[in-house]
């Protein structure tokens, strides 16, 4: 499905709200790619993304999604308009076991009120991908950006 | 409900598995008690932990809640397993605007193979406690700790 | 928490909306009360709610959760509303064997756009009640009744 | 992703397995095509199926996707085994407004002990196919068919 933005400035509006995305710097994950109702990003994993089996950790993995679906639908509302995660569903397929991953969150069906998304996260090693997790948020659209 | 640990150490072995939680330490998370089936813990909100608005980061409140969980269904395996999340899902009821959470996780159907559980995260304003988030998850048991 | 209803009437209002459930007809669901917020209903185990081994059939549950929570949350708007599901999300903790259910819904965060609900569904077996699945949802504040 | 079927008679043992679904057959749904790790049925609407509102009852909708995700994970596991539903999570995207409804459901992740889920459902409106929820489900493998 071709989604339409409703801001024409999604991508300038989305750069400004990156930089007080503190908790997001904090984890150092990187938006790589911004498309209408679809965002990409990814996380090169150091020891401290990790829990003690060495495996990427859980809230890593549920940060990383829950940014990439809030920033996809995000990009899809008007411009005086906001959106909040009303749910953030994640299920854990494999372990983490990697030095990069790759993040991919859109929307699959958008509405003026509540915006459906869904996630999928990739460990990538050499030329292998795999998916580690899905997830899906429902994303609530309120007023004020 | 009384829940009954397999492991009379898991005090102990829950210790030892938190030196091991980096991702836990980046974010600050502390651990404030430990029962069979349930745990408990604060955080110092800071501006680290937020995002955007101010408020805190809904990857930070899905992070404490999946530890929260995670170590409650492990106070109740034998000794040498261990828990993996299969399920993580993060109801957003407030935003979250405070300077210290508290979020407690507990086992509410425990199981042999799956544990269903579920966690309440609280900011704490002086002597008012607003639940800004519930969550629940499911644990699957595996072997070695 | 004590929930406050918008429409005085609820009572016979949402009386009136089970003459239209057609569905809970055809699976011979009674609600048996109704409060502002929460909603409790019985079901008479018969083989047409069951699956091949003999346990209650996952949709019944699912059906009959959707349903004390969908009216739960429909207690506590204006008269002009109504609400839909956005999401409703089952726990299945035990097989249901039994020859009767019952099913508790309550609004657990109401609200203008979104109510959070959850609810429990118990085998009754003479004095033993088992809980045998546990649910929440996501209902939506639509206009029109 | 071509999924195995470790069960080489895995359509024979559905169907005697469907005999036993009596909750499937006082609804009328119908499961039309069977692969493996991927399930499709379809259901005539009548009035029974609907709620006051005259739209697919959303308990309906919640039953057809267990089915399908059920027996798509059931297609994949041994001959000695069965599968139950462990959670089942609906997303509702759009009014039931239809005729004739149309169900997809299949292993997104196959395990030995979970298997991830998810479902489609359309509403069929002469050329149109409007999808009006989807679902996702944790099937837990059990012993004994």
């Amino acid at each position: 499905m071709k989604l339409k933005p409703r801001n024409p400035d999604f991508v300038t509006t989305i750069h400004k709200k990156l930089e007080g995305q503190y908790f997001m710097k904090l984890v150092g994950f990187e938006i790589t790619d911004i498309k209408a109702g679809q965002i990409t990003g990814r996380l090169k994993v150091e020891q401290k993304h990790k829990q003690q089996h060495g495996f990427v950790h859980g809230g890593v993995t549920a940060t990383l999604m829950d940014i990439v679906m809030g920033f996809a639908a995000y990009s899809l509302v008007e411009e005086n308009q906001g959106v909040v995660t009303a749910n953030l569903d994640v299920d854990f397929h494999h372990p983490g076991i990697t030095d990069e991953l790759e993040v991919i969150g859109k929307v699959d069906k958008p509405g003026k009120m509540l915006s459906f998304c869904s996630a999928e996260i990739y460990a990538l090693n050499g030329e292998e991908r795999t998916r580690i997790a899905t997830a899906k948020s429902i994303m609530a659209t309120i007023k004020g950006g």
